[in-house]
């Protein structure tokens, strides 16, 4: 589970001219799923409070009640500091460039100057236009497949969403889950290992002296990668206790 | 425009007991946006050669075609050395968890060592059921709003395909795009500085000679931080050149 604060001025989604209403209600979908909330709609067409919207928001329905809707993008963005245009091919046009993580981080960089940004999504197929594009401050170019890059509208707002909020949390790039128990500590594993040792001795396995200290050495290796815990360890002594009991039988 | 070519070794993603036909299209469309191809079905109750699974699939019915069917997880995963398990919520199991981000990167150290692996996605709704993870090496949690971070199959598809993507690829966090000019340089913007600020001398603009050195200075500040390219230098001398002559007229 992550842990997660919600933090002030996380920017505003703006989809300019959105067509479909299930559109607009899979996009909300996907801010929710992103923490993000503050929606904006330019001249839509679409219903974004139809039946349709609704129920393609799964549950985000609040981002769409409270979507503030706009004539135009400058009205959209006049209490924002910064605005991002995302499009898939950058056309003849002087304008910084960042992937989607570049565009988080310049967007979460503002955050703690306490700067609330926008990033502004063109309508399903064609786009934004390129006098809507020169209202932004730069573009934002999510790297993909150059031979298939287009995304539906809500696949966009999610790749950009998930860039902005993997900049708010601190997760670890992995780590152990554990259930129950806990990572053992470097002696429980040794007294495993010994026990085990013990047991292939009194069973004869090490049929070759010289080649023991081999053997043991890869077999510690081996139990060195398994990362157990506790409880783990403790399943594998019972074991071979249960073993050694049966071949002493 | 992205510099890609397809490496060896990426990645299957395994679609484990996929129920409806245009979650596997739309899966199959993620993948083609990440230029991943390798798809495996496990017992699929979908059809996903169905006319809803391909026009789902916008353009991507080649992967569809060549999706690979098996009965079981073992089967499906035989001839990988490594497999991810993606699932929003990590059951009391002991597991390596990585992030998105962080499972991309163990795929990517893989793909150097010519490793293949792959990435299991569980049915829609129930996801993957505890057995099921535990075939796999490691758990895949995609760090979303832990209040609502469940996905459809197609966007987990993607973000997971999208941060293998990245890996693929080296592209600058931000770059300036300047069409089909060239970034000044600094003897140009210095040039048409001193073009701007002649113009002003000759309009009287400087009237306290003692307030010059700073007004000058704030001036540049603001010429230093638009980055132009040559072409926008030069339509900037013409638009000087243009007022002097109104002026002087």
């Amino acid at each position: 589970m992550i842990d997660y604060t919600p933090a002030e001025n996380l920017p505003a989604f703006i989809l300019v001219r959105p067509q479909l209403a299930e559109n607009v209600g899979t996009a909300a979908r996907a801010m929710m799923n992103c923490a993000l909330s503050d929606m904006r709609l330019v001249a839509p067409k679409a219903d974004w409070l139809s039946e349709r919207a609704v129920a393609a928001s799964s549950g985000a329905s609040e981002i769409l009640k409270n979507a503030k809707v706009f004539d135009t993008i400058p009205q959209a963005v006049a209490d924002l500091k910064k605005v991002y245009a995302t499009t898939g091919r950058v056309r003849d046009m002087v304008k910084p460039v960042f992937t989607g993580q570049g565009a988080a981080a310049d967007i979460a960089g503002l955050m703690r100057l306490n700067g609330k940004s926008g990033v502004l999504f063109g309508p399903e197929r064609t786009g934004l236009e390129n006098d809507e594009v020169a209202y932004a401050d730069a573009i934002v170019e999510i790297p993909l497949n150059p031979k298939h890059c287009s995304l539906n509208l809500a696949q966009a707002v999610l790749l950009v969403g998930y860039e902005v909020f993997k900049t708010q949390i601190d997760a670890a790039d992995e780590r152990l889950e554990t259930g129950n128990s806990e990572m053992a500590n470097k002696d429980e594993t040794e007294h495993l290992f010994m026990h085990l040792e013990q047991a292939l001795d009194s069973a004869g396995y090490f049929k070759v002296p010289e080649k023991k200290p081999r053997m043991v050495r890869n077999m510690r290796n081996v139990l060195m990668r398994t990362r157990m815990t506790s409880q783990e360890i403790r399943t594998l002594h019972g074991i071979v206790e249960d073993l050694l009991r049966k071949y002493q039988a």
